[in-house]
């Protein structure tokens, strides 16, 4: 698209001076995926308008399925039940099953009531399988092969198939037997460039990399992206295949997982998007919000039982924050390498060892750097040089143990099965604020003669 | 891989009592991709031993292309020039372009003067392309086509390319012109079901989505992502194809991006990997440490202005790190939402004053709750109600301030052509700490009497 916001203006005057014909040429042009961005800034009544043209031109599906989670619920307020219905009713399996997880609640039952009681039957049997599995985001939609067809017969079958849907997207095609249990997959250019007469069950590629209906959908992206895999087909505990999830279905579940990621370091909830209404945003931002007010006031009591120190040395309360801060960036850089390494499987818990005795020597090096810079900067202000080497000796000891809990505090929830990217940094926040103010006034109360 | 860590054991013990044979068939049932974790525990003999065996099995490249860099660096460490040279030479040219760049600077000229001349030359003209550009991450090797084909022809051409090369990534064959110019993309299903007289000219989607040669990387993933594409041809300005690129590839660009942008939030270099160096994780963490430093001495510098009002209520250095932690905390989760959008695209400049006024709106509310619980504490604790409504005040303005400028740096970063990841977080926590400082011991100052 040349310019959105260009293309975003002209469209909104062209609905207000009811050119609803020339609206809907200009709709056209744009392709779904860049829908989004440009709906995020329509009145819901301009929301309306652009789905009914949507509609029309028999876009409004693949449309909706493209859409970020916030516009997507502005999209739906937008919208009445019959209309959501009907445009849900057109989508693949697994794109609907996805959107109707999506609606509100208080609307969810309404709607799913509307669709034709095909579709309502196959999403509630994609519902038995357990949330984000490869259950739920398969699609069902695939080409299964009699090993004994040859690769003509088996062509001739994707061309009985093919003509209308243009699904492209057949890149495999998998060989069963008589119960449908997997037995291998033909690329589809290996039927291409084979004898005609040859048997798929020559042809094929026997045992590929499958998933179970079961597997949680981060696997199952983990497991393409590590084989470079364009699909895998999905099997049950007897080896019966039921679907496949291709490549860019997994390109989307990796993307939210690095959002995940990034969301759990600050402790965001998914759910929680630019353009969420502000009360979803805060509802899901204060518990988080709450609990670090509980740890501030951890640090806060550790302060606290240095009241007297402070009284006797003001200066100490100017640099204090020096120190915690500076261990809460070391614990926070150590956490977020070790974290990324979990994440992309870099990491096993044999080789964590190696990575916290890594992050502690690290540490070290950079607290005796930076804690020798602070404390010429600290002589230099206060003039003091026994409270230089105070910060010093403070910000060794708070960075070595920033380091030290920074990685080891992700590996840990690792092996006790949680998500290491969640909760981990409120964890070593805590400690390295702790740490910070504890080592900083510690050392000063024990040497308090020699400063002021 | 049932047990990485079960299958590493064994593998040493059998590589330490010199089976290799047996060290060899445990070898080659490891997939190429999961070698990487059992390498990073290997010592540097190993290693050398490993790769001697994956050498025989001819599998040495693949497993190669498939490190992450921190192990990559350590097996290159562990392989002389002539047989990393050897391994190298049988990569496909984007991969091999790929190693070649990640080798350590003092072997990289002696390694790529081992390489054959023919692949030296594709090499060097890979080189030219600007750095991350789609030309250096292409592919050069796809299947060209005449308009005039028919399909059958075109499947002929196929086969007659095919047998050795099991390339089943084989999706697209594009349509040229005389000069090499694509016309047209002919997705191979469509040819495998068309009528075998049918011309490629007539099968062929007329201008598909596209990439230039210097096209970002970055832009290219998004583009596959975006249209759900499984491979992008790359032109140049003259509309002539010269390769193209998979979603495979792809999906390890958007990984890397994602890691980028996590690492961003924490200053850490791409680089800094789990297993670098320790010397290599210090030099590329102490200038962001630095900068850090600085700004943590600017706080300390404006709590310095109010030495005189904690010398009189001490109770406020115990406090005030509760301030500037919760607004540091509010303006990390307004940065992490807003910077998350931009990168995923759902977020256009026009949307971002609406962005930014909803982060505020979130910020005055998050404030005054928690403000609220930390008044009521501060009170409880201290049995001092005016030293509650300080906090109270404080925090809601901070908070304020922090979901403002959270939400403000980097769409502005953007607007200015940075990238909104990088810088915005020390921006960002510069303010909240000096707002949180200067806001809770300004309003103390201001009501000194009544406090203490």
């Amino acid at each position: 698209m040349a310019n959105p916001e260009l293309t975003t203006r002209i469209l909104r005057r062209l609905l207000a001076s009811g050119m609803t014909a020339r609206a809907g040429r200009i709709v056209a042009r744009v392709h779904p995926a860049d829908l989004g961005p440009m709906l995020a800034v329509l009145t819901p009544d301009e929301i309306r308008s652009v789905t009914d043209l949507l509609f029309e031109q028999r876009r409004a599906a693949e449309t909706l399925s493209e859409l970020p989670p916030d516009i997507f619920r502005q999209v739906v307020d937008a919208l009445d039940d019959e209309r959501l219905a009907a445009v849900l009713a057109r989508l693949d399996i697994d794109d609907m099953l996805a959107l109707v997880e999506e609606l509100p609640e208080e609307r969810h039952d309404d709607i799913v009531a509307l669709l034709p009681e095909e579709r309502r039957r196959d999403l509630e049997k994609m519902e038995l399988y357990p949330e984000s599995s490869a259950g739920r985001v398969m699609n069902t939609d695939f080409v299964a092969l009699d090993a004994k067809m040859t690769a003509e017969e088996a062509i001739d079958h994707v061309r009985a198939l093919g003509g209308d849907s243009e699904s492209e997207s057949i890149l495999y095609l998998y060989v069963v037997d008589d119960e449908a249990r997997l037995l291998g997959v033909v690329p589809i250019r290996r039927l291409v460039t084979a004898a005609p007469s040859r048997a798929c069950g020559d042809l094929m590629v026997r045992d590929p990399v499958s998933v179970q209906v079961d597997t949680d959908q981060e696997e199952v992206a983990a497991i393409v992206a590590r084989y470079n895999l364009l699909a895998v087909p999905v099997i049950d505990g007897t080896g019966r295949m039921h679907g496949l999830i291709t490549v860019d279905d997994v390109i989307d579940v990796i993307q939210e997982e690095a959002t995940e990621d990034i969301y759990n370091l600050a402790g965001l909830s998914e759910e929680d998007r630019v353009f969420s209404p502000i009360h979803l945003s805060v509802k899901k931002r204060l518990p988080w919000m709450v609990v670090n007010l509980g740890t501030a006031f951890l640090a806060a009591w550790i302060v606290g039982l240095f009241e007297r120190t402070i009284e006797e040395v003001v200066l100490l309360a100017v640099f204090m924050p020096v120190v915690a801060g500076m261990a809460g960036n070391g614990g926070t850089q150590a956490l977020t390498v070790v974290a990324r390494g979990i994440a992309l499987g870099e990491l096993e818990f044999s080789s964590g060892m190696r990575a916290v005795s890594k992050e502690l020597a690290v540490g070290v090096t950079v607290g005796a750097a930076t804690g020798l810079l602070a404390a010429g900067f600290v002589y230099v202000w206060g003039g003091q040089p026994f409270l230089g080497v105070v910060v010093f000796a403070a910000m060794l000891v708070s960075l070595a143990v920033a380091g030290l809990v920074g990685a080891a505090v992700p590996l840990a929830l690792k092996a006790a099965n949680y998500d290491p990217a969640l909760g981990s940094s409120v964890i070593v926040t805590t400690f390295t604020d702790a740490c910070g103010f504890f080592s900083f006034l510690g050392i000063a109360t024990l040497f308090l003669d020699r400063l002021g």
